[in-house]
């Protein structure tokens, strides 16, 4: 396999990367393309496993649903998929389930139900003033936004009008995306208003100091503006894999276990160095990565050190995901009996804490309902940002698995439930699932389960909870993702390095592409839409040519 | 100077470089002992400057104050060089100010008196257990620390006494040392209780996840039992400016504005690159830096890289300082007219809270006296932890100045106040005056100190505050330093790491010391400590011995 030569090389088996290799090949049929990925299977950050006794539910250990009513670029590849795909391979969606008026919000040791933010203001322990008071989280960020940009609110305007509107704007003098979103909410709302959107809103990054110019259309798509929720009925890798599939089937190659050591790019060749010890030369080279798995590549690679700026434009958000599975859905019990005598029972859409397990998603079944009885499964715990601090006491490392070629952290004391120790009555594959992950490769750390086991009791007033049958575990903050998602740092034009890293140098055919450097940062259609910039880039390079002028796309729009 | 020789090369200006450059030389008065510092002055963390206006008063930027009672090191040396100093540089002590009871708390939108805490505890706004209420946030920790290792907060306890129990110590069958300080805190206190003693406590890094079996005697020290502190009436930089100057009477080099760049270790010699493109080589190496410094020297030194674990076995802990003054003490009408018509104003000590801007220090006079009258100062914020990320949005980045070789960076929007911009009314330094670094090179950032201002406002509950007359700012998160202190990781047995890294490699005469890798992080008693570690270690060591056996001194006690 030495001095191999291929036509195009993309590094990295996610969404974007298989994306643009389906793309390629149907375009260049003859052209050798190769998707290379560092570990043992595609996807990336899209991670669907099958829990143990539990057939009817899906595990979304990384990405977990769509907006179906603004992302069209990922509608529109189900649409194209399904109709290549054979009737038992078909994308089947769900209604993710929604916060429910009777969930939980355990906050500063008060119990509330969601339903009290707006009906009992006067319970919500957050000293709020007057105009905040009696509006959730939600609300009160987006009456944040309306002052910062005044009519960005206005349901009538696209995603790309309110954008054009974040990049114009000014506040107090200084333009948007000089301020940190953060920063910004604190001029217009009060601390505890602030603190209370934190808290009750599950999620802690997506309120801190990043560009606020990126962070308010972001904020109003996501969580502002009428949001739509799909799940997938068996796995968001589903969309990654039928991707792969379909791209070998066209001839195309895809080698995993191959992490990219470090590139060089000579005489009008990528010269690619491989941890399995291949060098592998390359016309044209796509690398498909994050932001922290091209820090990783960078010594060694010139042409990334020639475009540092463009690359630390974003920051990676550490973030993690924990399922739980019991013998029944026990949290059910902590709903209520209305005034008519009916119970109401919590069980879809999730509960909120301030404790350091922040949210809990009571998991639905593959069809978007409800458990009910029997074997049931919680996302016990997604949890990003400074509450990261209090678990990484413990866990492993993030840094050491990647280093040793393993793609997610060996635990060493491990949770073992009931249905861990019966290995023979694991679920198995049928053979036909296209999942080649299973629960049992993403184990937890014992300390850990027992810590949230005990959060989640108190967040539900129970003084019992049955035992966790069995738990999966990952963190994207381990190498080589750096994060869950990736944000714009404060001060950087992403409208402009968004379009610039796609193809960063002129005259030098290296293209990159994922959510990293996207417009909807930590959303697979943000994957798509810069693997769309960028092969527009790519097909208006000429194959053949080998340019002169190496310089660098910096700081002015290419 | 290309192929200078020399005997002993001391990298890093800061305490732990100058003493041991200054114990070495009366060691060895024929030997060539000289000690290379990257910035331009000496001192390191320990940086004081005086306001303009203001001659009373000197701005601590860096380390401010010692427990004189437990440490026993630096009160010992301040004797022994006030013994060899003459009487105008004697290094004179005030009684640094505690907080006052009418200090103010302004937490979760409530305004409190630090009284309140204890006899008003139905006021304060956390929902915290009966045992907990009515305690102030050190109480708390204390009693939450007697629960984790009974019998340790008993008073007749030396410190020693405490580190041997918590090194012996386990909770729940793991021992402490494995333990993060913050999830065995969430085990023995209400999430409630831990928030109101991180909060109401000013500091956040202090109670984070760090190695429970150092973060629990070294709390002791400082929050738990009768601290007494001092401050330096002419700044605590007189302490290493003056070693530094008794090492150069004694025939000691010091130059400044040398950054090594990375070193090797051949032929029984060390090799040092330095920015200035001279290399030097030296007999025995001694690096009196932390972590962060070290870490930016590793790449190109193998001999560090040779001993990673023991260096990555700490965090650097960001921290950052900015000064304000004013035409007068305007903080003190905050005060309250007591029962007997008597007004007691606000004035010394600190007041707390929530709002990012965490503790503002009212600064004594020299002598330890308040500011009744007149020009006076605010240390306005002393912020560690999760606000870090607040104020990242209103500064520069921390990575850029060393890069370039400056000590720190430039403010690009500086804030120029009524006395910046009389340059002619700037108070001139003395003669005779021993510190060399003036307050207008520490500029602070113009949105950060409008901001800074705006917090200062609400927390005192004041509709007005005057105008802001100059300001000063340190972020000691920028390299080399990386953080204004350093904490032991979970998992990290520290009492043998630190003896370990003084004299990491048999056979190899390199010797690490300072703050970072001892019992009291954060203070200049640690780096007393660990230089006295490394200068016994250096002792027995023949000078001119080359040894064969370079074995790394890992993980066994050396």
């Amino acid at each position: 396999m030495e001095n191999e030569q291929i036509d195009i090389a993309i590094i990295g088996g996610g969404v974007s990367g298989v994306y643009s290799a389906w793309k390629l090949k149907k375009q260049f049929p003859d052209q050798r393309i190769v998707v290379f990925e560092g570990s043992d299977h595609i996807g990336g950050r899209l991670l669907s496993v099958k829990p143990p006794e539990i057939p009817n539910m899906t595990a979304e250990l990384g990405g977990m649903r769509i907006l179906e009513n603004n992302q069209k670029l990922i509608v529109s590849l189900i649409e194209t998929l399904n109709a290549a795909l054979p009737p038992a391979e078909q994308i089947l969606l769900y209604d993710f389930p929604v916060d429910e008026p009777q969930n939980l919000a355990y906050l500063r040791g008060e119990y509330l139900r969601l339903v009290d933010f707006v009906t009992s203001p006067d319970k919500v322990p957050y000293n709020m003033s007057f105009l905040e008071k009696g509006n959730g989280p939600g609300a009160i960020i987006v009456n944040a936004i309306e002052q910062i940009v005044p009519g960005i609110t206005n349901p009538g305007l696209t995603e790309e009008e309110r954008r054009e509107m974040t990049r114009e704007a000014y506040f107090d003098g200084v333009p948007l995306y000089q301020w940190g979103f953060w920063n910004l909410l604190y001029r217009v709302i009060s601390s505890e208003g602030y603190q209370f959107s934190m808290d009750a809103g599950g999620y802690d990054s997506t309120l801190i100091n990043w560009n606020a110019s990126d962070a308010i259309p972001w904020y109003l798509s996501d969580f502002g503006i009428s949001p739509k929720y799909k799940g997938f009925t068996n796995g968001f890798q589903q969309v990654p894999i039928a991707l792969a599939e379909l791209f070998e089937k066209d001839g195309g190659d895809v080698r995993l276990e191959h992490q990219l050591r470090n590139f060089e790019y000579t005489d009008g060749q990528f010269t690619l160095n491989f941890n399995t010890g291949q060098t592998i030369t390359a016309a044209k080279l796509i690398l498909a990565m994050p932001r922290r798995a091209l820090d990783l590549i960078t010594p060694g690679s010139p042409q990334l050190q020639q475009i540092q700026p463009l690359i630390s434009s974003v920051t990676p958000r550490p973030l993690f995901k924990l399922f739980t599975t019991y013998a029944n859905p026990w949290w059910r019990i902590a709903g209520f009996t209305s005034a008519d005598g009916q119970f109401v029972p919590v069980q879809s859409g999730r509960s909120v804490t301030d404790l350091p397990v922040r949210q809990t998603y009571y998991w639905p079944n593959s069809d978007g309902t409800p458990a009910v009885n029997g074997r049931a499964m919680l996302l016990a715990s997604y949890d990003d940002g400074s509450n990261i601090g209090f678990w990484d006491g413990l866990r492993p490392k993030r840094t050491e698995a990647w280093k040793t070629g393993r793609s997610h952290a060996k635990i060493s004391d491990p949770f073992i439930g009931d249905d861990d120790q019966q290995n023979n009555s694991r679920y198995t594959a049928a053979p036909d699932d296209q999942l080649n992950q299973t629960w049992d490769e993403y184990q937890a750390p014992r300390r850990m389960v027992t810590e949230v086991a005990r959060q989640l009791q108190q967040m539900h007033g129970l003084d019992y909870t049955p035992l966790v049958k069995s738990a999966a575990f990952r963190d994207w903050g381990e190498d080589p993702y750096g994060g869950g998602w990736n944000s714009w740092n404060i001060g950087v034009k992403s409208w402009e390095v968004r379009d610039q890293i796609t193809y960063p140098i002129s005259g030098v055919p290296l293209y990159i592409c994922g959510e990293a450097y996207s417009d909807a940062q930590g959303w697979v259609e943000g994957a798509l839409q810069t693997a769309e910039i960028m092969l527009g880039k790519f097909l208006q390079t000429p194959l053949t040519e080998a340019r002169q002028n190496n310089h660098v796309n910096q700081l002015q729009p290419s």
